[in-house]
């Protein structure tokens, strides 16, 4: 029950109005929040009945917490209970729940591409998920109903949802979604904070996604670790280019290497127009 | 007359009523746009004239142009003209400025911390300047009298004015401003356009800048190429440690590089809330 899980409750609240919503946290302070935000239908303390008897279970914790879930949860899940995740990664979520996830239940992955840099169930919104993309990652062990109801829950819920597998997913977020995390880090990390004072609103957005909480970044980062560290050497090698351009004073190449960035990302945003996804 | 120059003239029209302005531009087709938006009290085709007898001129064009134009404009300008212009670097328009501008004129170096990823007059808005910072840049030689009659100009638009000397201005800069931007068009270039489609509110944001127009941009990163060299090796190297971090799997180092960005970011965005800038 943080942003991303009581966003999901709030959404099925205002958009599928027959469906009763269990929330569940750990922590005593978090579910208060929920109960007086009056996120869910119910508000668990125990682990074991929030899941007991659930036709969908979604986990919306760190990555890294979905192993010890999944084994947590597996005596509790009813036979053909659909389990799913918001992570930002695939491939390890769908390795754990294909050993730890009995038989006659259903993992498939689920990302919706929504969000914001705050935390916490006081920032959930029912809205959350209008317009947004929402990609699901199957292997050829996927039941394949599952996957036809969870795509006709997503899209209930406002998102455009699109299938693939877990290493595709992997591959494609590292670049679009966790390099820029790390860069934007690395940006504000090379910074001195007196010269932040000056920072417009060009530094503000540029390293918005930098104040994300530290320890759910952790977890995307190292569930993805090989392709960030492609991804890695790849922004680390096109900084150069820029620099060699710099420093070599040729204009032309330094003015091609801009408009090509320019361009690339003119196309992404008519394309995101075209969609009606919604632009800042 | 483009997004900056017009953005001065509407933000004089609206606050300082008794001023007379006059746009100009080399473009035929600029000085049309400018006149159908009535950006400026007149629109001139002719430099000269454009400048002669004015208490301020403001030069707001790609950088590299202004040497040339301080040239041109040298023998139209009034006897205690003061000479500004908006570019974002300064220690290169005021080296020109000494070698052109006539005895009896004073330049002092303006850096209005405002604008946008658009261009052209149409994006012009007279509210451009409102609780934008301005810094405005002296060396020894600068004339008391203009820098305060300039700290008064750019305070009436709305402005917050800062003075420095124009190496610090363009040292702090390259790191708040122009690495952002060549940081943006590297993430932008190392991503492939068919995995741009996939990309949310983070990467839209991380990127905003990139759509700055490529020749301004250019000249900006060249005016500044020794700071912007120091700053893309700074990047570099967070980029690397962070790379580090994610290769040997050390969690509490990576969260820890994480966590040191989020509160300076954090630390960044609570000064420009307690100074009531806008937050985007």
């Amino acid at each position: 029950m943080g942003l991303l899980g009581g966003s999901v409750t709030l959404a099925i609240l205002r958009s599928l109005s027959g469906v009763k919503t269990i929330g569940y946290s750990h922590r005593p302070s978090t579910r208060k929040k929920a109960r007086l935000l009056a996120v869910a239908h119910e508000i668990a303390s125990d682990l074991y009945q929030s899941v007991k008897g659930s036709d969908l279970v979604i986990l919306a914790t760190p990555i890294y917490t979905f192993e010890k879930t999944f084994g947590e949860i597996a005596d509790s899940l009813a036979n053909g209970a659909i389990v799913t995740d918001v992570g930002s990664t695939k491939v390890l979520p769908h390795r754990w729940a294909a050993k730890h996830l009995p038989k006659g239940t259903h993992y498939v992955g689920s990302h919706p591409i929504a969000g914001s840099e705050q935390r916490g169930v006081e920032f959930a919104r029912d809205d959350l998920f209008e317009g947004a993309d929402c990609i699901l990652t199957k292997t050829p062990n996927t039941n394949a109903s599952a996957l036809a109801k969870l795509k006709k829950f997503w899209s209930a819920l406002g998102c455009s949802v699109k299938v693939m597998t877990p290493g595709r997913h992997d591959k494609i977020f590292a670049n679009v979604s966790h390099i820029p995390h790390v860069t934007a880090a690395a940006l504000v990390n090379a910074t001195k904070s007196d010269e932040l004072k000056f920072a417009g609103k060009g530094f503000i957005d540029t390293s918005r996604v930098a104040s994300g909480p530290a320890n759910i970044w952790a977890d995307i980062i190292l569930a993805n670790a090989k392709n960030l560290n492609a991804g890695i050497d790849k922004i680390t090698n096109e900084l150069a280019k820029l620099k060699k351009a710099v420093n070599t004073g040729k204009r032309n190449h330094l003015e091609k290497l801009l408009n090509s960035a320019r361009q690339k990302r003119t196309k992404m945003i008519r394309y995101k127009i075209n969609k009606k996804e919604v632009i800042p």
